[in-house]
């Protein structure tokens, strides 16, 4: 055992009460109302990244929510690593199904239950104390080390590239740590080499000017809800394609060679039902369950009301609809072209009889990481040590809209070393994190530092 | 000027106060916290009642909410009349676009706006002024008196076919009298002879067990809130006809005098517009706009939800989405029937992928009353008399399910004398009742209850 995992073993008492105090802040950074809150846990990670020892720790405002910037550069010829993560989270209601408040955490089952858990709290605090216990031990980094860490990723990071533009030279890195991604499981680690990108638009279809009486009025008035459920309809094909013209005419084809990579971790049917409790696997015809989420681009209702949702019957007819609806694209789908077509097809099916609106969230492009690097070998050897088994690679659903911006302002390779696991439940109820993930994962952040600084920064870089 | 006129206007401002107070009770039917709520405008019914000179009053408590009954029978030769009203209302939230509170009256340009000032207590109040008037005036009524006034027609009469039945004796009448429709307009007068039944129905469609990350899921598994659109887009045929199977079935074809008498009403495409505030007319081919409301069936969609529905973007892939869904229908269509064709089409048209649920949460029978009898010579000379104008007839598309009930149980005729306009508003925001429909109501009410005196029972039941 080394005096890490020992010291690690020591403190996990205390790791799991500090990681506690961060999850009770309800830093939801897509409701306005939680403004001050958002900004509590900003304080709170810039407080821990002092503790650490970071020798400048500064809360940076945005137009919505804070960036905290910490950097400790005390060795001058060794690589830089700039470590990304979010302390923003998603919306959770306990009436959604979660067995305890999602504001106040719970270990059950050596899991700790709370909103933000795995995504993305658990991951950057597991990131930090690798720092704060490198710097008790050794007196010192073995790389220097910039940590930025955001309150918008929940939000699509709308102020993100801005902030990375602005301080470009401040940012600078040899190579980026990310750890926002699930793992396949406990005893088999994984990379993410690929994200998804994300459009997210808001389309509100439009009737008559205010409710009418559903007797009255129905049969001569074309309903919005249905019209808008007629639009939706359409979006797809009936063999799961997405039907907006265009839309797959950028997307990079997958090599035999990738899809043999992919094909390592297929879900089977029956880990798709555990993992989901839905009756039959759905999607795009001619692709594996696994290429359809990691690498084949999707179209998603998140979101649809209008007319009267409350108990028993209203005879009413909406004068309005809406739904949010997000694209994941992958290479080379440009974000801001797909939400374009979408306009466009929307537009070819929206009948006379309503109007309509299209209003996009946000946009993020997507990425793939090179596997062949020196900067990924000090990641596998990081999760052999950290998780006792050789990852596996993977491209993954999910979006980090970051992580295309970082790998097209340094060229820097982006490490997407994830401590999650697949049944975590981000953004949805009962969310959690495993313990063992939350100990291993700052043990494994520790090695990835003491590795990558092993190696020159020019040799990171080389990708 | 007669007496009844001379009295009215002397007494407006009583009147207006007095309607003001009923419209201050919110007696939401549809929700369970409102049921103290409903209680009390039972009570204050009750007690207008009493103050009115019936001569027996009671609240009759069913499985939900009570009905108020009170009856005259001191006229022991003449016809028995049963006045029917509701004084329950549709929900109403101020953010729904009201100008002013629903359940705070406001007289604006000589209209008093207030949830149920239409539908139906502003009606409601009108009979039972006008009985006082003959009460006060004459010191006796024209013809025998029982009031059934129920608070369970906005959730669909749940309780009312019951307590018919058990009170079968009771209640019977030689004619039926119903305020809670609309005319033409304030100077055309127009009488309801055809009322279209419903069936409404809430459908849930689930996916995963719980909501999931639509980048980590979308794309394997159909989106509940996508599958239910589906559903909900296949319903209709692209010419505006209902798609189930059979729905069309028992439909009594138009007559061409029908079709002659609708064509006399017939909404332009600009008053269309003005009601509605609508792009373009929609609705079943080969029909005109006023035979689609008031002749044909329709299947509308009253709410849908699922999912996100907060500010901003949420990647949420929803375990579930609902829709509320109701369909009216016309002689002779069956309304348990068209509930077994409607589950019987969504089975077919639900994918596999999919579970579903279709809870039904109410029913009501289509009526049509003949033109040509005693009873609708004494509606028509009241409403000469009180409008000003003779009346036209009319089908209306909303729904009374109980004047089936009582067209079956006593074979007596039912009056459809409403005195509302076309623009009211019920069931959508900023309903309204023009204090001139309130006044000239109460007038229309008193005399139709004289002309009635005049005929034998005989006379009246004869249709």
């Amino acid at each position: 055992m080394t005096e890490l995992e020992r010291l690690i073993g020591a403190k996990r008492e205390h790791f799991l009460e500090e990681l506690k105090e961060f999850l009770r802040i309800p830093s939801i950074s897509t409701l306005s109302e939680r403004s001050a809150d958002v900004q509590r846990a900003a304080e709170w990670v810039a407080a821990q990244l002092r503790a650490a020892g970071m020798a400048h720790v500064e809360i940076v405002p945005t137009a919505k929510h804070p960036v905290v910037y910490g950097e400790w550069l005390g060795a001058p010829e060794r690589p830089t690593v700039l470590i990304y993560g979010h302390y923003d989270v998603q919306p959770a209601e306990l009436e959604a199904g979660w067995q305890s408040d999602p504001f106040v955490p719970e270990v059950r089952d050596g899991n700790l239950y709370a909103r933000g858990a795995s995504d993305d709290k658990g991951q950057v605090y597991a990131n930090i104390k690798a720092i704060q216990l490198l710097m008790e031990t050794r007196g010192a980094l073995p790389v220097n080390v910039k940590v930025l860490i955001e309150g918008e990723e929940e939000i699509g990071s709308p102020n993100l590239d801005g902030f990375i533009a602005a301080h470009k030279e401040r940012l600078r890195a040899d190579v980026v740590v990310v750890s926002d991604t699930a793992m396949q499981s406990l005893t088999q680690p994984s990379i993410v080499y690929g994200l998804r990108g994300l459009v997210y638009v808001e389309l509100e279809v439009r009737g008559p000017e205010r409710d009418l009486h559903s007797g009255g009025f129905g049969g001569v008035v074309h309903n919005p809800a249905q019209a808008l459920c007629e639009i939706i309809a359409a979006l797809h094909h009936p063999d799961g394609r997405v039907a907006v013209e265009g839309f797959y005419d950028k997307v990079r084809p997958l090599t035999a060679e990738e899809r043999a990579i992919i094909a390592q971790t297929e879900v089977s049917e029956a880990e798709w039902r555990r993992l989901t409790g839905a009756p039959q696997p759905w999607g795009e015809a001619g692709y594996s369950l696994r290429e359809r989420v990691g690498a084949r681009p999707t179209l998603e209702i998140n979101g649809l009301w209008g007319g009267f949702t409350g108990e028993g019957s209203k005879t009413v007819l909406p004068s309005k609809a809406t739904a949010k609806i997000s694209c994941r694209l992958v290479p080379d789908q440009d974000p801001y072209e797909i939400e374009a077509l979408l306009r466009a097809q929307i537009a070819k099916l929206a009948p006379p009889t309503v109007r309509w609106e299209l209003r996009a969230l946000n946009h993020g492009y997507p990425a793939l990481v090179p596997l062949d690097s020196a900067a990924m070998e000090c990641a596998v050897t990081a999760y052999e040590r950290g998780f006792g088994a050789r990852p596996l690679f993977l491209r993954e659903g999910g979006s980090i809209p970051v992580v295309a911006t970082f790998t097209q302002t340094y060229g820097a390779p982006v490490l997407l070393v994830g401590y999650g696991l697949p049944d975590d439940g981000a953004h949805g109820p009962n969310e959690k994190f495993a313990l063992e993930c939350l100990y291993r994962g700052i043990h494994t952040s520790a090695i990835l530092l003491e590795e990558l600084g092993k190696r020159t920064p020019e040799a990171l870089r080389r990708s």
